[in-house]
């Protein structure tokens, strides 16, 4: 008799189980991507103000030296490189983006199943990672050029001259980087989310 | 009489109507994920082959002027330029995940609605993007001031005397943008067919 009370209370419990434990993972996926969307949100937003401070870093970037000669006057500017232009039109384009997906990326947060926005913003933050990629580098290279020069193509380098500016060039570069890397962490976000499961 | 024929008629032609269309657009769908799968292996061949080709380039890319002084020989090598070296092993690096990311490519096709394979793919494919740009970016702001030079910060062009090793850089750098284009639209292809649809 015992044995016929405990086997209806085994399956009985083990029915009571399931069921809640499915209801509760249905609900916790739904907050899985809700959760998601939301720190997708918080992160793009600290893209948008890493992206605006390293295009108005770079864009800020000039040296004038305090003495001269007679005839010239020794400045630096981002303009004098066409790199670091391209830096701050590239960073200011990235900036400029990440503005306008906010609100798909607040949809996405309103509807945390519907994978339209979702597929939008992934395929623009890939082209937007890869302008911002394409940016920092380039900056790299030419920051790298100024501060240590190349003895095989008699570059010289200018930051023994233009201390100051080779400085604010490195943190708009920096800056950059870490927008980059910010973006492709909001990718995988975009990418876990569009799951099926 | 004719009415009671006619509706019958109607409702079961709808009826024969739906369950086929139905049937025939989850075929299709399947189809569809399967041809994106095919597409993209395809797709990687090629940039396997493409991100070889830039980082072989590169890899060998020097020139020696047919003239020399007494004490000293003109020559060119990849290697004097660091950004030039961080090309070479960047593309290598992107191509060695290319050639690994086949398998991973060849199941997402046997099983076209397993996300596992896509998830990896698209996560894997936006870091060799970024490290594929980078290098492609780097290696064009070089490959700009070996052939330009810049007035502002006294850097003088080296392609007048080394020319060969310019157009190959140039070749190599060109390889490699192809290879980030290629990647993109991997990404893109992946992004479509992780939708839930």
């Amino acid at each position: 008799m015992s044995a016929r009370v405990d086997i209806p209370a085994d399956t009985s419990a083990a029915a009571k189980g399931t069921a809640p434990l499915i209801a509760a993972s249905t609900h916790v996926k739904g907050g899985y991507k809700k959760g998601l969307a939301i720190f997708d949100l918080v992160l793009r937003l600290g893209a948008v103000v890493t992206a605006l401070a390293a295009a108005a870093t770079m864009g800020t970037t000039d040296q004038t030296l305090p003495f001269f000669t007679q005839f010239f006057q020794f400045q630096a500017s981002y303009d004098d490189l066409p790199t670091f232009q391209f830096f701050v039109i590239a960073m200011a384009i990235v900036s400029g983006y990440l503005v306008l997906s906010l609100p798909f990326s607040i949809v996405a947060i309103i509807r945390p199943h519907a994978t339209g926005p979702r597929l939008l913003l992934i395929i623009l933050d890939t082209v937007a990672l890869t302008l911002n990629t394409a940016a920092a580098a380039a900056a790299v290279a030419i920051v790298d050029l100024a501060q240590n020069g190349n003895s095989s193509a008699n570059w010289l380098g200018i930051c023994q001259q233009f201390g100051d500016f080779c400085q604010k060039a490195s943190g708009a570069v920096v800056a950059s980087f870490i927008a980059a890397g910010v973006l492709l962490f909001l990718i995988v976000i975009s990418a876990l989310a569009l799951r099926k499961r």
